[in-house]
């Protein structure tokens, strides 16, 4: 049956049909281009080590100041970066990010990414309190 | 003038100042034998590396089955091994969990520490969904 026939109440159900599959299309580019299969608050599938991790431990100032928006931002724009891993994150007055990648060279070169650069400029100026950052080599994993 | 003399108040508050004080003792003894100053909703104090980090990272079953009472005895028994350098621990969804370590072998002992093999056990079979241990090596770290 052609989804434009039937009633106005199915026809309607078609409408959010196809606005659902492009929002799982466009869900699915992202995930192919950056090839993972994760999102900061799911554990990390990341290969055998050895890989990389940075440790970003935060405490936040009081308000958001438009750092939602960026977090997500750069959430987001980190999955696209070459060497990109995976991500997980967690805050209950601290807030806790570890990012995996493939290579040091994958970390300086994100660290330099000129949106990024913005992000953590802001973030010194506006958003945090105090942080840390940590830089690291995996050297051994496990889990069930 | 002697505290047991004066009226009965003033007896009462020399008897909270003791209490008190004992409370300091031990606080200050566990803080002195563990050689940190971080509490788990902290940013750890960590030395210049290199030094390790152990970024536990889980997804908890449904309630609370013992987990709280045996977390907390984890979080002070963690403090008392040779080696441990600090905690830092959130939890939104999915729980992060980082401890930090002077060296591999002090990381080997902790792991193998008695009350912890039960803590472990108990954790894969009733308080985790899933869980992952990653151990790295911290190779540089920055902050403000």
């Amino acid at each position: 049956m052609d989804q434009a026939s039937g009633s106005p109440l199915e026809r309607g159900q078609g409408c959010v049909l196809r606005v659902f599959r492009g929002f799982s299309s466009i869900y699915a580019n992202l995930k192919a281009r950056a090839g993972h299969i994760c999102t900061p608050n799911m554990i990390a599938e990341t290969p055998n080590p050895p890989y990389y991790a940075v440790i970003f431990t935060s405490l936040r100032t009081e308000g958001d100041n438009g750092y939602g928006a960026m977090a997500d931002e750069m959430n987001e724009l980190a999955k696209l970066q070459p060497g990109y891993l995976g991500i997980e994150s967690a805050r209950d007055g601290l807030g806790i990010t570890v990012s995996y990648w493939r290579s040091l060279d994958d970390i300086k070169n994100w660290k330099a990414n000129t949106r990024h650069l913005i992000a953590q400029k802001t973030g010194r100026d506006q958003w945090y309190e105090h942080y840390k950052v940590r830089i690291c080599k995996v050297e051994r994993d496990y889990g069930f």
